[in-house]
């Protein structure tokens, strides 16, 4: 479904669809990923910026303290709707020792076990009203939660593709004059 | 292999390496499209900008008419030296009648196909200093012509993921404030 804003057509919120992105990231960046060289994995945009390890390391860490877990806080009976704040920087000591495929595998795990938990909800529309208390924000809605989770997820892939791009960036000679993702 | 320039590391060409990349992307982008809503992959960006299904196409087109075609050139006996342009619209009227997933097999399919052609080239260190004239550069060697067709892969990946991130952007509410990838 979709609705006409300011010219632009925008997406209505759906469980349905929003499951969708939602169910297929691990499984998309296990084949970006898994078994190429570390040449592309382990290297960042410079300065303090994350390479796809790290990101892989990030993805796991949100799935395992903050998505469901304040979903499912929105939906308790407990008045503290309040979140915790998320740590933007656990994956580089939960990562340590570790390989990208453990990694990988990993997060698909932990998202099928999350994906399997929030279709258990059995989320209705009333529910996707529901609010929670960001540390930032103050009130927000179930429905920009859900949302949220799923771009993040979209977010983090074009940033993973964005990062190796960028480890050819002076191998592309004059072409760079094209490649937008090089200037980014 | 890495070397340093400017403070940054960036990686030497490697044919393995690329191949690595190259090889993927059609799965990527299968598990990322194949069975989602239309409302993903039929919307884009506004304007002239394009959806996933047009991307699709455009890859299709290049590996059809333009990566490998252009490698041959180069390493031909040939004097002609010179590319024919690339149709960046051709898609539109390739694409006509056919879904996604008919796409997405298609793309599959003729990437396979050129990978084992590129294979099949052997390609020598020497091979890769060899030159084309590229129609709005110039002069191009053959090893930037294979790293922007890696670049090339990664920055429609990036983009497919940014222009189905961007038609949940009214639904995230206040976090658009931490989600660069609605801003570009």
């Amino acid at each position: 479904m979709l609705y006409i804003l300011q010219k632009k057509l925008y997406m209505e919120f759906s469980i349905d669809k929003s499951l969708q992105i939602l169910e297929r990231t691990p499984t998309v960046l296990y084949h970006l990923l898994n078994g190429i060289s570390t040449d592309w994995t382990q290297a960042n945009e410079g300065d303090e910026t994350w390479n796809a390890f790290d990101v892989i390391g990030h993805l796991i860490h949100g799935d395992k303290t903050d998505w469901l877990s304040r979903t499912e806080q929105i939906l308790s009976d407990e008045p503290d709707k309040k979140f915790t704040s998320f740590d933007r920087f656990a994956q580089f000591e939960n990562s340590k020792g570790k390989n990208l495929e453990q990694l990988l595998i990993e997060f698909s795990e932990i998202r099928i076990a999350n994906i399997k938990r929030l279709r258990d909800l059995k989320i209705t529309d009333k529910d996707l009203q529901k609010t929670g208390i960001h540390p930032t924000f103050g009130e927000v809605t179930l429905s920009q939660l859900l949302s949220t989770w799923v771009v993040h997820d979209l977010d983090h892939i074009s940033q993973i593709s964005r990062v190796m791009a960028k480890q050819y960036k002076e191998q592309t000679g004059p072409w760079i004059a094209f490649l937008k993702i090089l200037k980014q």
